[in-house]
């Protein structure tokens, strides 16, 4: 999702080559991947982080290194012992690479669960802490593992000079959208009830709000990143505005031409589905100083696109 | 260090059988080990947490397991990628062994690191979150491995059903003291330069405090938090008072009979000494109330018994 955006970006940008790194695990090429490939510029390596020399080879000769591959909460869940290992073993994988393939720059897809959930509210700035208290094994793990990932980085460049941003995206939505993020569900789960003329369900009473920001916008956060020449830092690449569950719910249904109205049920205790105590957004006014970057496509305009993008797959599977 | 302190004590309370599980990695059996191996109701097995059939091997037939194996901040520093290896693939390994060797209950050696350093200050409970912003890389991914090693058991309690404390020790000093643990050094290296009739060293104005508690107190924790029925939670184990460096130093120069004062110097930005904001202790009303667990032996008891064995060792080997 995030990685096919930022491909098509940098080809539009004229980059000399793309090279596509990728295990292949979630999906077999689809038109999207299979449209970048049929580009003369892009190579597809089929490899995995983990193992290291396929690595080594594929940044041979690469100027910057976009690190996307990961396991999220809910993958974590089902594999825990194979989720921490992408996450961390693999980070560092990454970081030897592009140590000993001398990479100019790396852009490290890290992410607001690096706050992690449960106590936190209002404006969420880069120096918040992580915390972990009450909240279930899944998500925390997740955020940890970022924690951890980000730590990597500033260990590579503190002994090997590696330069290197960590963005913290919030909660990544739009075309490609998989069912992987715990919650984007809330937009994709949300469209499929819709869509099946079924009302949407919340957990909890609607109230608890999420921070998204559109694929393309987190694309060219990924491009600003490489091009800058800040290093060392991690930056929130966010929405920066609180959204309701409800108020996400009545936008799901408005744009995809419902009229029914939202389903209550209890919020699930277990699991990595996770409430947060307040209202909160991340504060992106650090992105802006630092690499020049604000959200441009608002959550309107963002689902819009995510509806025709899905309509047009169904259209062309059917 | 604490594995032998705990062997001991589990001895004395009458244990049937003590399996000790250890690389050997960072010592030769010394006079303790050699002593402990000589009960019967010992035995030693020579292995690695990372090695998933000799761990299982080893945790055939036991009733409860003690997870004290791990990599410090100054481990990790010289060797990264193993040091995570070991805490976070190692703790996966153990609680992979308990269950499926049925052990019926897991204490895991956690640490006041999983609160991070930095802007922390006041009295620490068990919901404070991680700290990490400018925090050095080295003892930022320490605490990180902590906070992902006690979110393994939470999640290894809730799919398995596996019992389980994590003892969130605070610096452990006392016998067989070593010189792997960053904040344990302000204790011992004072200690070896007044012996040599030099000043200790104190970086920064020696107002940054620290929380120590003696290695027989972290003993006697351990065995309760293994005979209590309270499970899946996390436990200060601390002195539980602040004591701010230059105080240690006095009185590391009184027990040791020396004259001299301590030397300032700056503190290093860089590496993994840490200094804090803020005055702080870790609370340990907790332990009190879910293990019956409170220290017994203050700063100047456990120093003195330090140096004691500190001059015996110096004697046998002379």
């Amino acid at each position: 999702m995030i990685g096919a955006r930022t491909a098509a970006l940098l080809l539009e940008a004229g980059a000399k080559e793309v090279v596509l790194y990728d295990n292949l695990s979630f999906d077999a090429p689809d038109a999207t991947l299979r449209d970048l490939c049929e580009n003369q510029r892009v190579r597809l390596h089929q490899g995995d982080v983990l193992d290291q020399p396929a690595l080594e080879a594929a940044c041979e000769g690469i100027d910057g290194v976009f690190a996307l591959a990961g396991f999220m909460s809910a993958g974590i869940a089902n594999n825990p012992a194979l989720g921490l290992d992408v996450n961390i073993r693999g980070a560092q994988h990454v970081l030897q690479a592009c140590h000993v393939c001398n990479v100019g720059k790396l852009v490290f897809a890290s992410s607001s669960a690096a706050y992690g959930y449960g106590a936190i509210g209002g404006s969420i700035s880069e120096s918040e802490p992580f915390h972990s208290a009450g909240v279930p094994a899944p998500p925390a793990l997740y955020g940890a593992s970022k924690v951890i990932g980000e730590q990597l980085c500033k260990l590579y460049r503190e002994m090997h000079g590696l330069d290197y941003l960590a963005l913290r995206y919030s909660t990544v939505y739009g075309e490609r959208q998989h069912y992987r993020s715990t919650n984007a569900l809330y937009i994709i789960e949300a469209y499929d009830r819709v869509a099946r003329g079924l009302s949407p369900i919340l957990f909890g009473d609607g109230s608890d709000t999420k921070d998204f920001v559109y694929v393309g916008d987190v694309a060219r956060s990924n491009l600003l990143a490489m091009a800058s020449t800040a290093s060392g830092e991690a930056i929130n690449i966010s929405g920066g505005k609180p959204l309701t569950v409800k108020a996400l719910a009545d936008t799901v249904i408005r744009l995809a031409g419902g009229t029914m109205q939202p389903e209550y049920r209890d919020t699930p205790t277990s699991g990595f589905r996770i409430t947060t105590d307040a209202p909160f957004f991340y504060d992106n006014s650090r992105a802006r100083t630092l690499i020049g970057w604000e959200p441009e496509v608002d959550i309107e305009e963002g689902i819009a696109r995510m509806i025709t993008w899905r309509k047009n797959v169904a259209a062309q599977t059917a």
